[in-house]
């Protein structure tokens, strides 16, 4: 519990500074589970970068995979501060990760707990063990405050 | 009729180039529909280039954005060979795709008519009209002949 914690704040880290190039803040870093170490850490890149897919996870996915030059990060675990969305839950089944741990749950946006729940289908080839809500109260304050003050933005101007 | 057979065959003159790499032969094209113009064009590239998200669909989105630099591709249609998995389905509502025009049917791997079904669920903020089974025949047999000839090795080896 306490590795979960320290992972999720490396994650939490990520979505603070996406939060300050105006993205949304989620956060994500991938652990190698042979070593422990971080070998990838990343927040949200959609705007600055104009990618529709520049999510937190898939970033972080891109980033292993090309260091490791391999498509798959079987001994990979993720940690992110949000539930992941369909297009992320499916890229971490093709990617074979091990498991994910994410902070907030998505009712509105995510695709593991929620909506499509893109695990839960027997066409999925690969299902990685899921783990929501670690540090849940964190992982959602800093979205609800990145939220709210894009609504006062949206008020004054 | 016409127009659409026509985008798709550059489709597969990318599924076709992606097979002579090794990859999984699927290949996308996405045009504008402002001018007709093909704005991106690709086959997978999972292998070659180690990136698990490396599918047809999400190279051309990501090239496009890239070009564009907006990661919102409204005024888009995509066509490719393969109906999108999971992943590639999420990622076109992100991007806002207008119309998603595919080849073959994917009762295995498919999230548009298949598995997940991505687009069906009330927490999809955008939907894409999408047409199934263009020139299916052709984007199909492509993949048979990939998997028969891989499953050849296999016997040989």
């Amino acid at each position: 519990m306490e590795s979960e914690k320290k992972y999720m704040s490396y994650a939490l880290a990520e979505a603070v500074a996406a939060a300050g190039r105006g993205e949304v803040p989620v956060g994500a870093v991938l652990v190698d589970t042979t070593t422990g170490d971080i070998i990838a850490a990343s927040g949200n890149d959609v705007i600055s970068a104009s990618d529709p897919t520049g999510h937190a996870e898939m970033r972080v996915l891109r980033q292993a995979a090309r260091q490791l030059g391999a498509p798959r990060l079987v001994d990979c675990d993720l940690y992110v501060t949000l539930e992941p969305c369909p297009m992320c839950a499916g890229a971490l089944s093709l990617a074979r990760v091990r498991r994910i741990y994410f902070g907030a749950y998505d009712p509105k946006g995510g695709g593991v707990e929620h909506g499509p729940r893109v695990f839960s289908h027997p066409t999925c080839h690969h299902r990685p063990e899921v783990y929501g809500g670690i540090d849940e109260d964190a992982c959602g304050q800093i979205l609800r405050d990145f939220f709210q003050a894009r609504r006062g933005m949206e008020t004054d101007a």
